[in-house]
C-alpha cells in the first residue's frame, strides 16, 4: 500500500530544494531502474504498475505495486513509463587525482549537456568529473535521463574549481582548455594525462579559471564554416576522443 | 499593426501540420534573427517588443513593434527573447554528390540531436544532409534552436535513404556506417570521401540500410567502460573528427 504520504514526497522530489532537503532522487523507466539495480547505489522505494509488470516481468521483490493514477502522479513524464524508483544521494567525495584525463566542469548549466558529458566521459574511460558549485544539480532528472545509466558508474564531484586546478596544476598536471587560440587537437601529437576544462555554454571558460589552463588546444573548424562554436558536451566528445586516439 | 490573424497564423506556426500547410517556421531571439537576416531565407514577418529595440536597437527596417502580450501569444518560449521571425521554408532539393563527407540520417527522431548534427557537421565542412523521411522535422523549433544557426546555411534534404544510397554506392563512393563489429576509427589510417549513415537513437541502422554499409566502422570504448552506445550526435561528432583528423 502506498500511502498518500510517498507520493507526495516522490512528487516533492521534482524540486531542486527537495532533492536536497531529503536526500533522493528519481529515476524512471526500465533501462534506468535496470542500471539502478546493477550499481552500489541505495534504492528507497521502487514502484511499478500492474500493466508494466505484465509485460517486463518483476523488477526486483522490493517492488510495490503503483496504480496508473498514483504512478502519474509521481512521474516526472508526460507518458510515465510504469516503472520508478526513489534513490539516496551517495555522499560527494573530495576530488582526488586519477590517471587518464579528468574533466573540470566551468559552469555547465544545461542539464542535456551534463548528461551527455557523463554518458561519453564514460565512454572514454574518464574515472572523475569535478564540477564547479554553479554547474546544474545532477539529480535533475534530464541530467540523469541524459546519461543513459552512467551517473550510476561515474564519479563526479563538487568543487570550488579555482583552488582544485591550483592543487593540481602545483602536482605538475597537465590542464587542458579549449580556447580559439590554442594548438589544433587534430595535429597534436603527443598528450599526457590531466585535466580537460569545459566552458559553460555562455560564456567558455572563465577569467578566474583561464590562469590554470597550461595546455591551450583548439578543436580546427573545416573548410568555410562560418560556426562559431560546438555545443559543450560535443566539444568534450571530441577532445577526449582525440586524447584517445593517442592512448 | 499587427493583426488578430497575423497573431493567429504566428501561434499555429508551433505545430507541425500548419507549418507544412502554409511553408513557414518561426525563429526567436537575436542570435537567431540575426544569423536569419545574414542568410538567403526568405523573411516574411519580423517582430519586436520595444523593450527589445530599447535595449538592442532595431534590427531591420522591415521589423513591427509588438507588444509584450502579443509577443508572448506568438512565442514559444517560456521566457519570450523579444524578436520573432517568420520565415519561408525553401524548396528542398534533390540530394547530389558532395566532396567530403555527406551526412545520411536514418530516422534520427529528436529534435535536439538533429539540430546538434546540423551545427556540428557544418563545423566539420560537411556539405549536404540526407534526412530519411521519418526523421524528426527540420522546422521544428527546438531543432531549429539547437543548430544555433546552421539551419541557414546547411543544405538538410529529405529523400528516400535506400534508393540515395544505392545511387552512391554505384557510382563507388564509400558509405561508412558505425556498426559493433567496424573498423577501429582511431586507428583506421586512410579515409575517402563519402557518405556516412547515422543510425536512429533507439533502432540504429535500420536492416534496409545496412546491406548499403560498405565501411562498417566503430567507436571505441576506453577502459573499463560498460556504457552501451555514445548518442547519435556525438557519435556523428566524433566520426566526422576522426575523418577530419586525416584529411
Amino acid at each position: 500500500m502506498i500511502t498518500k504520504n510517498t507520493i507526495k514526497l516522490v512528487q516533492s522530489l521534482k524540486q531542486q530544494k527537495f532533492r536536497k532537503e531529503h536526500q533522493l532522487f528519481v529515476v524512471e523507466g526500465r533501462k534506468m531502474v535496470e542500471e539502478l539495480l546493477r550499481s552500489s547505489f541505495d534504492m528507497v522505494y521502487l514502484f511499478a504498475t500492474e500493466r508494466y509488470c505484465n509485460e517486463n516481468g518483476i523488477p526486483d521483490d522490493r517492488m510495490e505495486t503503483a496504480s496508473e493514477v498514483q504512478m502519474a502522479q509521481m512521474s516526472g513524464q508526460d507518458t510515465p513509463p510504469g516503472i520508478l524508483a526513489v534513490v539516496r544521494i551517495p555522499k560527494r567525495t573530495r576530488p582526488i587525482s586519477h590517471e587518464g584525463m579528468t574533466l573540470a566542469l566551468d559552469g555547465i548549466a544545461n542539464p542535456g549537456n551534463m548528461g551527455t558529458i557523463i554518458r561519453t566521459a564514460e565512454w572514454f574511460g574518464v574515472k572523475e568529473i569535478v564540477c564547479s558549485e554553479d554547474c546544474v544539480e545532477i539529480w535533475n532528472p534530464k541530467v540523469i535521463q541524459a546519461t543513459m545509466g552512467s551517473i550510476f558508474r561515474m564519479n563526479v564531484v563538487s568543487a570550488p574549481l579555482d583552488a582544485y586546478l591550483m592543487e593540481e596544476r602545483n602536482m605538475g598536471k597537465a590542464i587542458y582548455g579549449a580556447l580559439l587560440e590554442g594548438e589544433n587537437i587534430f595535429k597534436k601529437a603527443q598528450w599526457e594525462d590531466g585535466i580537460i576544462v569545459i566552458g559553460s555554454e555562455s560564456h567558455g571558460i572563465r577569467s578566474n579559471i583561464l590562469p590554470f589552463i597550461t595546455h591551450p588546444i583548439t578543436i580546427p573548424r573545416v573548410g568555410e564554416s562560418v560556426t562559431e562554436s560546438l555545443n559543450a558536451s560535443m566539444a568534450t566528445g571530441i577532445i577526449l576522443a582525440a586524447f584517445a586516439m593517442h592512448s
